[in-house]
Order: structure tokens, then C-alpha cells, then sequence
């Protein structure tokens, strides 16, 4: 018989309502919910495990979820649940009545192994907004760069907002975390050119020969990198501003530089 | 005396939270209101008309507005208001204290003249959300390009959360807007390269010439640019995507596509 929860004061339910709001119990479980079709099939992609699929079937058709369910390499329980259930664990107001929990993986910085001979890697340094980190995943996806590090996270990537914002890119590209001290040093060690994008910078970022492996590093908006990044860098660089204001989004800073080394890869020889 | 007005029910004050509000009334008395320091001086910076500033002296101080003052070429008004006047009418939630209101500008694309020989324009296709449309303006203003001309629009240009989001940057940079027709006909006429975006463009952004008069189009990110303006460009162009999505954030393209026009345009001969 299939499985149906359709009381908000049910304890698994309140478990998840838990997972969705706090960081620290995503943490303590290693699990955390992912809303919506695009982004469940995005983590099955990226090899997530899920564990569970909650389905709000006044709103989403079976055939949609047996298409989920065909793509997954593990197996998982499908729970049917009341709107009123879904409503309280859906994060968005056009919802698509489809939720999951998925395990965490592993994303320490002493454990990511990149194939690339040259890899184009992008760091962001202690990126608050959620809003913020999911633009800059949608960015690196696009740009198909191996990997995005965290350093100094403030976030948990697995925030639903972070998920949302990606659109799903969180569980396709290549992520891991560490301290500015770690990252450091695994980039040093690899003979990784780091390169801190900074506003007190002179070398101009489309001057910078980005072929061999390297890193582009962001800092936050508000206070752009830390000292222990800017004198650590191959080189720091900035974009030439132009106009009466002299900031830009950090996902868009991000996308120019990124899609320059991308340029510069794609020149036939 | 100075001017103090402290009810909300002020019948001047009741114009503005219309002027604040209401799209039909800033078009009707062609004036608009301007909430924060750096988009006061940023109006004053671009030759906006301010007739009156709105100061709550619990928040800003005598010597801001004196700058202020001083900046303008024109004479204003000042009135104190009282906090509880100041929050109705502003817009933010870390506020400044301090409001004005500004005579909108003749945006007809029909009055624009451009100095520049080369022209670098951008253009949005009926740009619907604000945020899209402030992040759009920010990047034309760092990227130092001569234009922005909004086809269409959805909105007007004076919408305080386009004002919000561009930083101020709406004031600084040259914006025109019209039909889509009356553009591509502007564009024709003045033998301006048209380069529309789109996903369905076998074109890549990178291979174009952009140091000849050039307009780069953009669309929605729902729908992309409309037939109108893909039968009529001189080309048109893909972002080449590598990831899982094949999207990405307006502004996040616009920069990409119009920071490589920009680096082309500075390599010495």
C-alpha cells in the first residue's frame, strides 16, 4: 500500500521542516531537501543519493515521477503527502508539488580530485548571500569550469535558497569547502595560478594568459578579499570600470573573467 | 521657517506615496521619487531636475544635505519630515533619511543623440522584472558602454526598485526607450550593427567584430528576443554553454558579451 502522510504534526514531517530551515540539523544528518522536478533530477545527475520522494499528487502527475524513479541509481520510498503537508516544506509559491532528501556529500577540500590537466577553477571567499552563491554555481556551470571551492563558508551549500537560486547547478559542478589556509595550500601544491580579483589592483584581468591552470578568486561584495588571499595570489587583477559607480555584482565580475579564460581555451592553434 | 511636515495625511505627502507607488501618476506629472544619498547625488551627477529633497533629521545630517545642496545645479525645496512620514514614503529597510523628487527626462529614442563615432549600445527587450533591468543598468555603467535603449518597456524606467537595484546607476547612464520597430529602424538608419542573443544562434559571442558601431539585443530569460528582432540584426549570437542548464541570468550575459566588445575595443593598434 502506498505510503501517505497527510498530518502536519507528523514526526517525520517536522523532521524535514527542520532540515529545510537549519543549517545545523542538515549538518548533524547529512541529509537535506531538494524542491522541485528540474533540481531532484539535476542531484540524480550528479550522483546524490536520495533517500525519500514526497509527493503532492494534486499537483504532479505519476508519469513524471516514474520518469524520476527510471533515472536513479538508488532506490528510494515515494511518500504521497496532503497539499497542506507540501505547503510547509515547499520553499516556492509556483511549486511543483516534488520534494526529496538526498545525502550530503563529502565536499572537503582534502578530499576533491580534479581530472583536468589544466583546470579552470573558481573560488569565492565567504559569499553570504545564498541569492549570491547560487548565481555564481549558475555562472561556473555554464562556463564549465571543473570545480567551484567555498572558502571560509557562511553558508551550508545544501541551503534551500542556495538550491533554488542555482537552479539545480549545485549538484552539477564540481563544489568543495575548506578554510582560505587549506585551499591555499592544495592550490600551491597542485601549481595552481591563483589569481584574486581585486579593486585596489592594476594588472587588467584580460591581460592574464588564463591556458595553464588556474583559479579566479571573488571576495564579498561589500568588503572584496581578505588580506590572507590578496598576498598569496600569483597575481591580483581587476576589471576596468568605466562608468560613475565603482562595484558590480559579484556573480557578473565572476562570469566576465571565467568566460575570458574560456576564450582564451578556445583559440584553435 | 523651515518646512516641516509630519502627518502622514498631508495631502503632498499622499501625492508622493502615489508617485512612490503608482507607474500611471509618475507618467501623468512626469516626476519621480528618489530615495537614498548616492542616488541623489548620482541624479544631480546626471543633470536630473530636483525641485524638492525630503530630509528626516532623526536619520541624516545638516552636512550631507549642504554637499548636496551645493552639488545642484538647480534650486530644491527642503522639507523635514517626520520618521513616520519617512517610512511611508521609503522604499528600504536600512534607510538613509532622505528623498527626492526629480523631473523624469525625455527617454524617446527619437531625441537621443549619440557623441560617440563607434556607438557600443545595449539593448533590452520589454525587460520585465526590476532587479533584471538595475543589474542590466549597473553593468552598462562599469562597462562605460554610450547607451541603453529599453524596447517596449514593461516598466518605466523610473520604477524606485529599477532606481534601487541599478544603484543609482539609471541616472548616469544614457537610456532611451521605444518600440521595438522605432529602435531597429534608429539602429538601421545611423548603420549600427545589430547582434541579437539567442539560444537558437549557431554564431558564437567571441567571433564578432564589435569595434564598428555595434548593439547587443537582449531578451527575456523566459522567451529570448522575439522574430522581430531576430529577422533584422546584422547577426545573431550564442554564449556557447557547457554545463547542465542552458540558461543564464540577463545581466550575467549582457556583461559577458559586453566586456568582450570592450576588451577588443582597447587593444592598442
Amino acid at each position: 500500500m502506498q505510503k501517505e502522510i497527510t498530518s502536519t504534526q507528523n514526526s517525520f514531517i517536522k523532521e524535514l521542516i527542520q532540515l529545510k530551515d537549519k543549517s545545523r540539523v542538515r549538518k548533524k544528518t547529512q541529509t537535506f531537501l531538494i524542491e522541485g522536478l528540474r533540481e531532484i533530477s539535476l542531484a540524480i545527475k550528479g550522483s546524490y543519493e536520495i533517500s525519500t520522494i514526497l509527493v503532492d499528487t494534486s499537483i504532479i502527475k505519476n508519469r513524471e515521477i516514474e520518469t524520476l524513479i527510471k533515472a536513479s541509481k538508488s532506490t528510494f520510498e515515494v511518500i504521497h503527502i496532503s497539499n497542506e503537508v507540501y505547503k510547509k516544506l515547499a520553499l516556492r509559491e509556483t511549486t511543483e508539488g516534488i520534494l526529496a532528501v538526498a545525502k550530503c556529500k563529502n565536499l572537503d577540500i582534502n578530499s576533491i580530485k580534479l581530472t583536468s590537466k589544466n583546470p579552470l577553477i573558481l573560488i569565492a571567499e565567504a559569499p553570504e548571500k545564498p541569492g549570491n552563491i547560487g548565481a555564481l554555481l549558475r555562472t561556473a556551470d555554464a562556463a564549465g569550469i571543473d570545480a567551484v571551492f567555498i572558502a571560509n563558508p557562511k553558508t551550508d551549500i545544501y541551503n534551500p535558497n542556495i538550491i533554488r537560486t542555482s537552479i539545480g547547478c549545485v549538484f552539477t559542478t564540481t563544489i568543495a569547502t575548506g578554510s582560505t589556509a587549506e585551499i591555499i595550500s592544495y592550490l600551491k601544491e597542485k601549481n595552481i595560478n591563483m589569481y584574486g580579483a581585486a579593486l585596489t589592483a592594476s594588472v587588467e584581468y584580460q591581460s592574464i594568459n588564463y591556458i595553464e591552470a588556474s583559479a579566479i578568486i571573488v571576495g564579498t561584495e561589500a568588503t572584496g578579499l581578505t588580506e590572507d588571499w590578496l598576498k598569496n595570489t600569483t597575481k591580483n587583477i581587476i576589471i576596468p570600470m568605466r562608468g560613475a559607480i565603482d562595484s558590480m555584482n559579484v556573480s557578473v565580475s565572476a562570469a566576465i573573467i571565467l568566460f575570458e579564460a574560456v576564450r582564451q581555451r578556445q583559440i584553435p592553434n
